[in-house]
């Protein structure tokens, strides 16, 4: 088995994407309440019930009227009779006709007869003999200020598609036309475990020699992140039996499987040596990648196992470029919405070490002059977990390069938040 | 009272936004377990309780060796006895001397007199005479493959600062270093609430010249997002007495209240009528934008009111720009992160509406060989909702450009979580 160990393929970073996605299906789906809906992943396609607006909708605080009762007469300004007043809300009590107007407010239903709304400010109120009168100033052009039923979103066009990730605007327009429940994919429930006879547990006292599980930790928050309710299990030590009982337990429990530690080629690679006994198929044992080269995936009965390397950066380089886009299409997320958006930027400092795998390097963006600029973070070694939280992005270093100097162009991920 | 609706002065966006700011101070605090810290803001300063790491730490799988040992003899490859074993999470049971090693995986304690760690691919290991035995092809540089004591944080460094979000890098860093309890801010509780007669709730079917009310869902999970916690009310008709009693019960039982509608210069405009009435202290009741040039806030015995306008685009705009920093700064957020991010771009099409207030247009960033472009959204009247949805910035248009051309330089804000 050790043989095994020293020889695995290398797969690069695309080729093993794919290879996890095409394990990974949209999941069930359940109707729940819109409101509560925020940060879910709709799972239908939501089309308009109704135009918007429903009726002619006034622009303006002022007066409905009908534009051709708005021109001088002879130089004189016109008047028209107030016979009616619109509130929002309110239905208007007559037609409009020719002589008369409805004071109308913002928002409000426009009375039929009337073509134009005319500002509050462009008129002068009176009453004569009882009755109000109104006095344009300025003529009116046809369809002033009324924006016409349907303008907006006519009846039957698609709003919302599946695997739209809702949120505020998502919810204005759900709310706007009454969609008050919502098909939205179940989000998947995520095992996790640490291994590592070195762990312990994080209201633990230091001990020789040990460190403190950090990783199942900041996993659950990544988890959080790509939409899944992360569930942690206890740490285990490197036992391959332990293990292999609570793989089985955990992937017969939850929707995917992830691990942390027990996948380096020493002599406690017990992830590895689980993955590679039989018991379920493996999709890839190594990576062509830094940090997190020992990456491994596997399936069983059609639900995914990661063992994700116990460096926290490898780990969270690990569960971003494979984890978050399985996760993320479980919850029916459309192709290109997937992986971490990627974008051309400059590098804005040197980065010179070299490295027959591909690179992500933790690193800040920047831009200036419109101009994006990414910052490699200064100490990039894969044990270094402090830089973490200072990433706005993974700056891709490709082989071919043999190290960058500064200004060349490279690609960068760019990481969820982290810009805010 | 009409008088004071059209004579408004008009604040500019930077001064609305100072002046709020100057009525917020950072909140009340809790001590949390650090495992539900995810999302919230740290209110103390986290130190680094030990070194870390906390022992010589092996970077590689092999053996622990003095490098003086390995160097060839007379050309005659080196051999050492092995003494131990040390996996991850163990205590070397012996020092390491002269002619000896120790069996050693990566992350665990360098034993005690070796000075440098061989990677096992260096090495080969025979059995004589029932003593292991391992040969370094080789030799080895003092100090190679040995993470120092506090190499990566020494203790008493300064983790975390106050007022820092916390996400998984956050929680990595504070799992490794044992702190299980953190000192967070609370929560700002936000009470909302719609006024307009013409407001159905989002169950109701719909009626002739009425809308559903939008608003307070969108702005729901706008302070989920700008991490405080809403609690939404039923909206109330324009009735100036309600809305004074709701706003009175609200700021006493809520560290904020936003409202939405009821601020136009028309004659329903209670919220103007309510805070202009001398009950509150007003701040502004004009800002020089668009949209949400109505927008007003007023502070009542410390505790802030906004009253958005009851435009969904108004509404939005509004709140990232007023009521999100001063939830910000309420969860004790450093000055630079309290407004939303600003970048330079180009325009990617022309914007030719002219206005005498700077306008905040939705539009979409796009990265183009390492360029920023920000695309205005086609549609961009205040009432249009629908475009709320698919914006990733705000695109900033003063007056002075009067209009801007493809390629123009223009500042943008990114909007919240629009990026991914």
């Amino acid at each position: 088995m050790s043989t095994d160990r020293f020889t695995r393929k290398a797969l690069q970073v695309p080729a093993a994407q794919e290879l996890v996605l095409s394990h990974v299906a949209a999941g069930h789906t359940e109707l729940i309440s819109t409101v509560t809906s925020d940060r879910r992943t709709l799972a239908e396609t939501v089309q308009a019930p109704h135009d918007y607006p429903a009726f002619r909708r006034s622009g303006m605080d002022g007066y409905a009227v009908r534009a051709q009762d708005t021109v001088p007469d002879d130089g004189e300004l016109p008047w028209l009779e107030v016979i009616d007043d619109v509130p929002c809300g309110a239905v208007p009590k007559e037609a409009i006709t020719a002589g008369t107007a409805a004071r109308i407010m913002t928002g409000a239903q426009v009375p039929e007869g009337a073509d134009a709304v005319v500002m509050l400010e462009v008129t002068e109120q009176h009453v004569e003999n009882g009755r109000k009168l109104v006095t344009v100033k300025k003529p009116a052009a046809s369809g002033q200020h009324i924006t016409p039923i349907g303008f907006e979103i006519p009846s039957g066009e698609v709003l919302l598609k599946p695997g739209r990730l809702i949120g505020p605007g998502e919810l204005s327009v759900l709310a706007t036309f009454g969609v008050h429940q919502v098909n939205v994919y179940r989000k998947p429930v995520v095992g996790i475990f640490s291994t590592g006879s070195e762990l312990l547990d994080i209201t633990d006292p230091l001990e020789p020699g040990k460190i403190r599980n950090s990783n199942t930790h900041m996993l659950a928050a990544q988890i959080v992140e790509a939409g899944a309710e992360p569930v942690v299990m206890d740490a285990i030590p490197d036992d391959i039996e332990l293990a292999k009982a609570k793989v089985e337990e955990a992937l017969k429990a939850y929707d995917l499987v992830v691990t942390t530690g027990g996948v380096s080629v020493g002599d406690y690679d017990i992830m590895g040596d689980l993955v590679r006994s039989g018991s379920m198929d493996m999709l890839f044992n190594k990576v062509a990648m830094r940090p997190g080269s020992v990456t491994t995936a596997a399936v069983q009965d059609g639900r995914l196992l990661f063992a994700l390397s116990g460096n926290p950066g490898a780990c969270y380089v690990g569960f971003l470029l494979f984890v978050r886009p399985a996760i993320r299409k479980m919850l029916g997320m459309p192709k290109d919405k997937l992986r971490l958006p990627s974008w051309s930027a400059k590098l804005g400092r040197a980065y010179t070490k070299v490295n027959n795998f591909t690179r992500f390097v933790r690193g800040t963006l920047e831009v200036s002059d419109g101009q994006v600029v990414a910052y490699p973070a200064q100490l990039d070694e894969s044990s270094v977990m402090v830089t973490i939280k200072d990433s706005s992005c993974l700056i891709i270093i490709p082989p071919e390069l043999k190290g960058a100097s500064e200004g060349t162009e490279v690609n960068v991920l760019l990481l969820p938040g982290a810009l805010h």
